[in-house]
């Protein structure tokens, strides 16, 4: 299908604007007034612009408040609407969008609005444009795209049609499903955007979080389908209205609103039943998401000095030096199940890492029992492929760049407990300690600045497959945090995504100590949470210290087993329960050079979420020691 | 009366909240339970700490869904008090604060609750405890005051009460009337919090929109008044859940807290008539806000260098040099009514500014009739005083410490168009362009940081007597700016204070480039605008050049002379008109180092606004000069 997106939707000056959907192979774009209004040159330039980008200009828009007023008024905006018709004649488009009427004290007698938008519809016609008619859905009296069709019918002119958006009719909760019965050459244009549910009015709702088609909680794909399925042939196109997008990078906002509408396709195509009329447009067909079959490795990047400390922290945290790689200085690490890879390679994409960001992950293995699929899709869907050096022998891993610029591999699954990218290493596993046998990452929380969150939800909705929860906040002595989960069905594979606009919290101070964040948290699955404590505390790990208050207050709220209570609070062992009873245990280290840490975790009776009570009580734990350290420091 | 604070208002560990709370001369502090159990020591030691700092610790709190169970949940429920009446005992607080029941589950029937309380009152009499419960107002069943105030009428027990929170009874649109009826002794505590009206649920407000009394839109004086009526004792106490706050200092944000119940004080104290009961306790009585005689000078700091290029800048403006200071390096520049003055003193205040912030406003002057009755209120309302030092027979002007730290003089009104303050310097009035004769300063934009709004909202609201409008958004084309507009009831000053929390917004580039923004523009009302366009083109004026679509928008908008349009389009001057035909004209120059610039403006018909329509095309002409000179500087 072909791609729109209106220039509302990215960030900066029109020329930019342009030039990034151009960038991200867009086939059209919607003009959105303002920009034009702002920009130095004149329509026709605009088109010169655009026709030298490759760019349709497939709408003009938007034209307020038309319809539903007096005679006196009509025939002002119909001189208005003059005026406008000259300027896309200049733009080269021959479409615009007329959305309903905002005035409190607009009409709403379908008849009159029928006469009305006739005169229009004959004005466009003698000027050889063509009207799209929207019903916002906060329209004073024209909500809904089943009363704009209403007046799409009476007037039966063939320069008159629908515009659809589905903002309009999902954030109302309206059934689209009669869109499907709309004759399709009367749905003139497509307008898609997607939306989180919010507490607030639609109005705001649509003017600070709309986002793209997969980032958020609408029926996308249902509503797009049923106006194929109507037989709609025209472009895709994207206009949102969203705070974050509106300071995002251009560039990147849209290549992930491209890889949105792939996306798009591929479920429509997913939804579609033998009942479907057949479609005259072709629908994205990537592979299938990758079946996630464990966490392959997290590899860090360091300098050899850096190296030395991140080693000895490892060992005080449960993991041994378990393999050296045959040719590169890459060390493999190992607990239970868990490998971390700590790459000290001078001339590599991990060296690059370092220098940009410090100490810290620079990419993330999953294992996957098709990973020349799994690479496969993640190309189709925009993500950069990255190419390393190999050894003679060596394995090669696909890997392609996430959103952040670190790395996402695809492994084979492990079989019998040994990754085959342990052959490149020389070997030496005796030294896996053996109370941590049963070890696996329970989840990831990486830490990303301001308006990375959607970008990643995507990415790991498109990518492999997985589904985002809702958002939460957290309090960090210092400021409000907002995470979002985001899972494989089974749980198997669980991310979160942490973000914070205020400046001193633990989230802020990674992303603008370290530009940009990254892996700040690896959980690690336990089976006996006290004895992992107890194995951890004798290898001397770092224990994030938790208050002795905090255990009376468990103490007064659940009933649990003096002994067990005893030995969390000897520990530092955090707990939460859900209503059916499921608890949670949670143990967390010291984070090395206040940058990222392992917890260590006990899920019991299905536990599903991450411990989130809880996060006050660990925020501060770490909060009262930076603040220690800087005292002691000072 | 005594003032307290809820430790969940400020931000930081429970050491600082206490140590900030006492520093800003509260009397008392809420202990926010989760503060407590994040707090590395017992609660002794709490109680220890608050003694030291002379705080007494009003209350406990909260205590959650004790009511509206089954007999065997409240049995534990009692067990989950006792222990809390164990800390509490420690803190050696006797009040605890039990709010009502969100679990959706909850039973509401009030013989039930009474017979539940009756247990939890007898239990926290035999303890020397007291309950104050307090209903929330998204508790499933119980939301109202009134519906708690049954419930505790029922019981009649001594240790039983009300806890009263202008939040929950006032975003419920609920009527406080009838509190000013209840036995005051039975009202134990009043937690106040004000709030601006947002469209969400009011869960969502309660926890991220709070702000102290001043800030908000709520009518807390009504609400507080009510309870005094009622002969209501206790400390008013602040319980804010805001976001801002969450990560704004302790100390500076204790401080706007405690002035926000003194000018509450003066509020209830201005609303009482003679109908209204004698209180038990005294109101804070400071001087009546000054009445506003206009403005007096804006005072930039410089050093040499700058100096030479503002001063050329200013000429290029309109501004002629007409004062030289006797004694100090200081310059005063005119244009009509309007004064500059340029601070190149080396050991000042302005020169302090100055290393800090760069070329900035560091003052601004208002003129009144009783400038020393206005700074003592000001000082009253805990602005602290700043002297500066005098040459002989100087005059002194009173100046307090505004938010950011630049200064607020109180000058004496103008008479015969001559400033007393002009008194200092060597005046030479003569080369005062005519044409702009009329010239006043007709409004002062300001940029803050994130968080600084509502401080700088209860500054002008509190020391001036101004009243603060809603936020407006505005779209830079790199982000969402947000306005708020302030003024005098006549409308004689006007300041907007602009925030954004996006990196490259024009307002962002000047909070965190000059550490703290600051005045951003000064708008100059003039009678002419088309003369005074000609007049400064005259002057080399760097005239801010807007495009020529803008214009062809305004003739499909707006019926515009043509030769008014014609003068527009020439010297890009903007244009907006309000619904009942009001007009207003803007004209902008290039700001000076990308940071200040000033505006013209013309009002006719009685425009209340600030031309919010057009923020978008100067933000946008302004964005694509700094890209030229960029794009021309590599």
């Amino acid at each position: 299908m072909k791609h729109g997106i209106a220039t509302v939707s990215l960030s900066g000056m029109l020329r930019e604007k342009l030039q990034a959907a151009a960038a991200a192979h867009f086939d059209g774009v919607e003009i959105f007034e303002n920009d034009l209004l702002q920009y130095p040159g004149t329509p026709r330039e605009v088109r010169r612009l655009c026709e030298d980008l490759g760019l349709a200009i497939d709408m003009f828009q938007p034209f307020r408040d038309f319809d539903g007023n007096s005679a006196a008024q009509v025939k002002r905006n119909l001189e208005r609407a003059a005026r406008k018709f000259d300027v896309m004649e200049e733009l080269g488009t021959s479409l615009i969008l007329v959305c309903s009427n905002v005035q409190p004290d607009a009409l709403s007698d379908p008849a009159l609005l029928a006469e009305q938008f006739a005169q229009l519809a004959e004005l466009a016609g003698q000027r050889g444009m063509r009207v799209a008619y929207e019903a916002l859905a906060w329209g004073s009296k024209v909500k809904l795209w089943s009363q704009a069709w209403d007046v799409v019918q009476r007037v039966k002119h063939p320069s008159l049609g629908l515009a659809l958006d589905s903002f309009h009719t999902l954030s109302l909760r309206d059934d689209p499903g009669g869109i499907a019965q709309l004759p399709g050459d009367k749905i003139f244009f497509v307008q898609l955007a997607d939306a989180p549910w919010v507490n607030t009015d639609v109005l705001t709702h649509s003017r600070h979080y709309r986002c793209f088609p997969g980032q958020g909680e609408f029926d996308v794909t249902g509503f797009t389908k049923a106006a194929l399925d109507a037989g709609y042939t025209g472009p895709l196109s994207l206009e949102i209205f969203n705070d974050e997008f509106r300071s995002a990078p251009a560039r990147s906002n849209a290549v992930d609103a491209k890889r949105s509408l792939l996306w798009l396709e591929e479920q429509i195509r997913l939804a579609r039943t033998p009942a479907t009329p057949s479609y005259k447009v072709a629908l994205f067909d990537p592979p299938p998401p990758p079946a996630f079959s464990g966490w392959g490795f997290v590899e860090f990047a360091a300098d050899p000095a850096a190296a030395v400390r991140l080693g000895a922290w490892l060992a005080s945290v449960g993991f041994a030096r378990i393999g050296q790689h045959k040719s590169k200085k890459v060390d493999l690490y190992g607990q239970g199940e868990v490998r971390i890879v700590l790459n000290l390679e001078e001339d590599s994409v991990a060296r690059a890492h370092f220098e940009m960001h410090g100490t810290s992950a620079c990419a993330m293995a999953i294992a996957t029992t098709d990973t020349a699929a799994a690479f496969a899709r993640a190309e189709a869907l925009l993500c950069p492929r990255v190419a390393g050096r190999l050894g003679q022998g060596e394995l090669s891993i696909p890997a392609v760049r996430a959103p952040d610029g670190s790395l996402l591999y695809f492994c084979d699954a492990p079989e019998g407990g040994r990754h085959r990218f342990e052959s490149d290493f020389v070997m030496d596993t005796t030294a896996l300690a053996s109370v941590a046998a049963s070890t696996t990452i329970d989840h990831v929380v990486q830490a990303v600045p301001g308006g990375q969150v959607e970008p990643w939800v995507l990415f790991y909705r498109a990518i492999l497959g997985l589904s985002a929860q809702r958002n939460i906040v957290l309090h960090d002595p210092y400021g409000v945090i907002r995470s979002r989960e985001i899972e494989s069905a089974d749980r198997a594979m669980r991310v979160s995504v942490t973000n914070s606009d205020r400046d001193n919290t633990s989230v802020s101070r990674a992303v603008s100590r370290f530009r940009g964040g990254g892996v700040q948290q690896i959980a690690l699955a336990v089976a006996d949470i006290v004895a992992t404590a107890r194995h951890l505390k004798s290898l001397g790990a770092p224990l994030l210290p938790i208050a002795e208050n905090y255990y009376d207050d468990l103490q007064a709220k659940f009933d649990i087993a003096p002994e067990l209570l005893a030995a969390m609070r000897e520990h530092g062992i955090l707990y939460d329960q859900e209503p059916g009873g499921a608890e949670f245990f949670q143990l967390y280290v010291v984070p090395f050079d206040d940058r990222f840490h392992f917890e260590f975790t006990q899920r019991r009776g299905g536990y599903a979420g991450y411990g989130a009570p809880n996060a006050p009580f660990r925020l501060a734990a770490m909060a009262l020691l930076r603040e220690r350290e800087a005292a002691a420091s000072t």
